[in-house]
């Protein structure tokens, strides 16, 4: 079936596009001598983790519950929750899935660390658990330093739980523009990071995974000497937005193509600057700016509503007549892709593949 | 099952709220002598159109096929698709739509009116029809005057189309801030309706149905002697953008009541200052803005991620502790209901009944 014959709006991958992210993400990571478990987050999708896998990922990183089981039940081995997990119906199903997989999470209050042991003990399996350190972004996380040694101890003395390490992402800085600005937060996060390390060591404590990174740090960290595992996501989609990101060398940052695309079709015409599009706020996350129109010059997406994408054309969208179909890159992949039931994977114009988005929606 | 034992992130009705906002809102329509036909976008749930219908709205609105479908499958027998639809599948499948109930659709362009005239031919089914015009939401529709007219003569000479009117949405009104501002918009619509309702009646045309109007300027339409069908949808639940929305004297507008919101648990508190919850970017659209912290004072949402939200807490939230449960007010309904897969109603905080959002995801 050729693409023009998807009803839309649709989720469209460009396999050769992803394929050579997953490739050249692959060889970075190999190259550098650390590990990558990608962010299944950004995917939902047990038919692109096994790829990942294949490719030399030791598993994937996860954000909830649910997403966990979604990917054990897809097929991957080995899972870390790469948060916290609260409320013990959510601590009772992590311990079940360590039943069928190695299952780790992150842990940055002691009473949680108590809850998760206990319901591990009453599985009776083990949980991984990283500490996990505030290195910049402000969100979970305990503070470097003394806070994350008391709390490493609390996991080592609990039954039922293994320390692992330290989580250690920088979240905000993925977005930073600057490489400069960039690199800068990192190195904050990478001396945060290693004194921890540090002082876990002076207490005899070995952290085997120090973990953390995203799509637009991911080689800093790599080549930290303190980071060890990299939980990029995006990478294999990109998106309007990490594209704004630039490099060491003022230019774009361009390492990764986009292969995502939001497919939509032209469902009026009213004037000769105007088209609007079938895809609007429930097809489309905007939390990062509006998508950017792919197949078109002089043609960008000014407003949205819920159904409909508001598109300003100037004299080189001349021909975007009713009915015409069109490619749209998201402005933030994620939610993005949360809000689609099936990847449309679609080679040189051809649907190829058909991929459900199994971990979608708001699970917990 | 008090609310507190509801999983998060979960999306909650207050069904004391909603029914007192079903409620107004059907007394207004009365007491002002037009009808009623909400729009099911905002709720996506043939359990809530059922309940407008019974209070005495004539049907309801959709936004594409797949809604229709589903609030035809639901029982809704009088569907309007209150935009244009695009495309000879979709096309098919409204015609066949009309073999079980009554079915009208938006136009704005002569062939789009030609596809639709054949579909309903082919299934023998007669689709009621209304032209849309701009007058001043600057997205679908033709101009106002002559272009109309054009365009309503089309429809009436097409077979299998029944002319039933203007479409005469003015979306962008409807969350101008200042209430004389959005009087002055809406005056301005109903100027532009009223004169292409006359120029068809010169020629001879009736308008049976003059539609539009949104939850913030409903009251306007319903007083202008010319529109006779008002389309809100968000008075059900309200949300924190139309709340933003000021009256006739200055207060906010607060006639119809917070009845929707997102259920969310404290999942971290790092610091004094910050507390994390475990509703992010995919279980709330913030194209309108962040949710407000209803149930807490001193608590504001300033940052959220894909499955986080970061909330700012001064002294007044002292007793958010890790595990707490709270209600957040979504920053725009739509978008944020057609994420979750059912609606929990609670009365007094006790759960009382599951509602299926059968329209939701996207659909087309």
């Amino acid at each position: 079936m050729p693409i023009d014959q998807v009803e839309t709006p649709a989720l469209v991958i460009d396999l050769d596009a992803f394929e050579q992210n997953l490739q050249r993400m692959a060889e970075a990571v190999r190259a550098s001598g650390v590990r990558l478990r990608p962010h299944a987050k950004t995917h939902k999708c047990p038919a692109i983790a096994r790829r990942q896998v294949a490719l030399g990922a030791v598993g994937v990183c996860c954000q909830k519950v649910s997403e966990a089981e979604a990917m054990v039940e897809g097929g991957i081995r080995d899972v870390l929750v790469s948060n916290e997990i609260v409320g013990p119906r959510k601590i009772a199903r992590l311990a079940a899935l360590a039943q069928e997989a190695k299952v780790s999470v992150c842990v940055d209050d002691a009473a949680n660390v108590r809850e998760l042991s206990a319901a591990a003990a009453a599985r009776g399996v083990e949980l991984g658990v990283l500490v996990e350190i505030d290195v910049g972004a402000s969100r979970c996380g305990v503070a470097p330093g003394a806070p994350a040694l008391d709390l490493a101890r609390a996991v080592i003395e609990a039954p039922a739980l293994e320390f692992a390490g330290l989580q250690a992402y920088q979240g905000r800085a993925q977005h930073i523009r600057a490489y400069e600005d960039r690199r800068q937060a990192i190195a904050r996060a990478v001396e945060a990071t290693a004194a921890t390390v540090a002082l876990l060591r002076e207490h005899g404590i070995a952290c085997e995974t120090v973990a953390g990174a995203g799509t637009g740090t991911y080689a800093i960290e790599a080549a930290s000497g303190v980071y060890n595992e990299l939980q990029a996501g995006s990478y294999i989609f990109m998106d309007a937005d990490y594209a704004r990101n630039l490099k060491q060398d003022g230019g774009l940052n361009d390492e990764f193509q986009h292969s995502l695309f939001i497919y939509a079709t032209v469902m009026s015409r009213p004037v000769a600057e105007r088209a609007v599009l079938d895809a609007g706020l429930k097809a489309m996350s905007t939390d990062s700016g509006f998508p950017l129109v792919a197949d078109f010059a002089d043609a960008l997406v000014a407003r949205a509503s819920d159904e409909h994408a508001v598109v300003e054309t100037g004299p080189g969208a001349a021909n975007l007549g009713i009915g015409t179909k069109l490619r749209l890159i998201p402005g933030h992949c994620d939610p993005t892709v949360n809000m689609y039931e099936w990847y449309i994977g679609v080679r040189r114009g051809v649907v190829e593949a058909l991929w459900p988005i199994s971990a979608r929606g708001v699970g917990y």
